[in-house]
């Protein structure tokens, strides 16, 4: 029996992400004995509550070509709508939309939250007697999704083109850096990842042979400012320059910028951030030279980033996209796609799945032993795990009149069959 | 008679900068009656004033012709070296490393205050009774060298790449935050220029049809955190969301960074960048609905992003560094090559001299004319201006074990013939 498909897409975008939306879009047609009509939910779950799903069969078939090289998620957009247990009326709500437009099978990207709303979705669906496949599709330029053991999931759709951004813009800085004399000796950048450091440990890729004064700073710790402002003297001494590169969950000592657990700003005394923070500190009282620091906080830009997409990431997680709706027409509900390391050399994966549950509660950080003893780098462990991420040559991206010629949609809602509802969160109080 | 040749670059560089260094050093070649050796000067004037030459016939010539896509001044060097009339003894040694290397021809590629030094060189040179050709190479991405007439210049070597880097992020700056829902929806970018807005002008041209919502902040003024806030507010009743491009000399009132003469960072009371400052304000108390800014400080970023480079700017810079050569050799001392345009559509521009005396007093803002009425925006005579600069495609940037390779040069120097010197500003208690 032919049933409907919600595809939806949740949490932080990447430059990748549309390529796994395609990966389900192509996959699902594949399907035909069993999926009919697919809607995108528009800004993901939060498209569900409000019952505003979007006709993927209206839209232009090369417009969704051109999700492949379409970064960050403006096409169906995301949402960071955050669903906890507590949230009864709207899990209710969404088994009933789903009800309502027929739907058996619902296709999550997303993280960590967003695996775990999948599966509380395909609980509540077999709880309610719904025939539901919930699957989730993995994505996060964090690649914080997963265990340490690598069994769960290799790497995260996402990473490898944040991890290009990095070893690419590295490149570039120290072009400029190096270029630059002792006038601007002290080029800080920050990195994402509040938690942990896979996204910094990227720039060593710019210079596997460690030729560049790079130092790394780790959300997973071990330096505070002043140790940092020791290692850059030291660095200065020696080469006359340094690269910082930050995470923004380096502990600057409560001189940063605080995030709730909504992704939101808690202000601190110095509402500053955790690049600022560090320029501040070595301009007045750290640096011991001639010379200054300068600090770049690229925010967005490292995930929205078109042309630094790996084109091996592109194709993974179009892959894995596909081997979303295999898994969820084939195996039913409760799985993720995955993505598992066949071999270092030459690069392999295989796509697989595991149980959305145990996706749900993992975690991952940047291995210790990946991290050297200093502090400040990466070991050739991590240099082997994450060089065939960012693939061997620029992605082609689309460009028209000079500009980057992106995927644009028919943003128009199907027919509502319900009353309307306003999701908790949005209601006046909360 | 054969005389040798110094060529070095000053001030902050560009993507294109090493392309204009390449047109020198490929036209000097072409005058072998006039040029023996061609020194670069390591770190600009630096290099000059402490005698640290490099001997360009040195270089394998592969990695000269990389120098048209290797970005920033990692090549040579670049400084920020301020030469004043009262630097009387720096001013003497460089005529003096001139005269012991037989040095005929100066070549300087820089922005106002480097047109000034070799101006002030080419004047020192006539006094001393020495046959110099002193000749500019314009270069900023500032696009501040000229005049309002545009009969100096029509647009500096460097702009272009600048005006590429920022019409291509906020295309995807677009992209994610039309993709984020109502959660994060105020990104805030920060772009260079202290006191001329043509880089954030620039960002216009990620969409000329004004489609997307976007306000622009520019040095040249009308606008306070208050208004800027109240824009925000009316342009998130109306869309949702909003993409604000801030120029760093935009006035937050004392709230932001402040920079002195040579571009060192003086302490305010809050130490923060202007779009800190802007996003502090909108978060604390500018905000009127759901949702947050952001911040994004691409730095340094936005002038060494390669793949950002125009391939307008790449040829353009090339062209008027043997532009100068030609002037150098044929006209004598006291020019600066330069690019005026020749029509707008087709476009075409044609390469020509001028006085270097005019161009060193010099400082064009963005003309009001082209500043729209509220302020937040620019005219389309600006489009039709900027347009052309960006190029049409992405430029051919090589790839080697998936890294960019860019030029590497022998840095050695060649043997010294005069007394150790100190600068005047590297001295003790300066």
């Amino acid at each position: 029996m032919k049933r409907n498909a919600i595809v939806a897409q949740s949490g932080g975008p990447s430059p990748v992400i549309n390529a796994s939306l395609l990966g389900v879009l192509e996959a699902c047609r594949e399907f035909p004995d069993h999926i009919d009509r697919v809607y995108a939910a528009w800004h993901g779950v939060e498209g569900i509550l409000l019952e505003e799903l979007i006709d993927m069969a209206d839209q232009d078939p090369e417009e969704l070509r051109l999700l492949r090289t379409t970064t960050s998620a403006g096409a169906v957009g995301t949402c960071r709508y955050k669903l906890t247990e507590a949230q009864v009326e709207d899990f209710e709500r969404i088994i009933d939309v789903m009800m309502a437009h027929d739907v058996g099978y619902f296709f999550y990207i997303g993280g960590n939250d967003s695996m775990d709303t999948a599966h509380k979705v395909s609980r509540l669906a077999v709880e309610r007697g719904m025939e539901l496949a919930a699957t989730g599709v993995p994505k996060t330029i964090d690649n914080d999704v997963g265990d340490p053991g690598f069994k769960l999931i290799d790497h995260t759709p996402g990473y490898g083109s944040a991890a290009r951004y990095w070893s690419y813009i590295v490149q570039n800085v120290n072009e400029e850096n190096r270029g630059m004399s002792v006038s601007e000796s002290v080029a800080v950048l920050q990195a994402m990842g509040r938690k942990s450091g896979w996204i910094p440990a990227a720039s060593r890729l710019a210079d596997p042979e460690r030729q560049m004064p790079l130092q790394m700073y780790f959300a997973e710790g071990g330096h505070t400012l002043e140790s940092l402002a020791e290692n850059v003297n030291r660095e200065l001494q020696r080469s006359g320059r340094c690269i910082v590169v930050v995470s923004e969950g380096f502990d600057v000592g409560g001189l940063g910028e605080m995030h709730d657990g909504f992704g939101h700003i808690e202000y601190g005394a110095s509402q500053n951030t955790v690049a600022q923070a560090v320029v501040n500190y070595l301009n007045k009282v750290g640096l011991k030279s001639r010379g200054y620091a300068t600090g770049q906080v690229p925010g967005v830009l490292q995930r929205s980033s078109s042309i630094h997409a790996s084109t091996v990431d592109i194709e993974e997680a179009y892959r894995v996209g596909r081997k979303a709706v295999e898994v969820g027409v084939g195996e039913g509900s409760g799985w993720m796609a995955t993505i598992l390391r066949a071999s270092d050399c030459p690069y392999g994966v295989r796509y697989d799945k595991v149980p959305l549950e145990e996706v749900a509660a993992s975690a991952r950080q940047l291995p210790a032993g990946w991290i050297s003893p200093d502090g400040l780098d990466v070991s050739d462990s991590f240099l082997r795990y994450a060089r065939p991420l960012i693939g061997e040559d620029w992605p082609r991206i689309p460009i028209e009149k000079g500009l980057q010629r992106f995927a644009r949609l028919r943003i128009s809602f199907i027919d509502r069959k319900l009353p309307e509802y306003v999701p908790v969160r949005f209601r006046a109080g909360d």
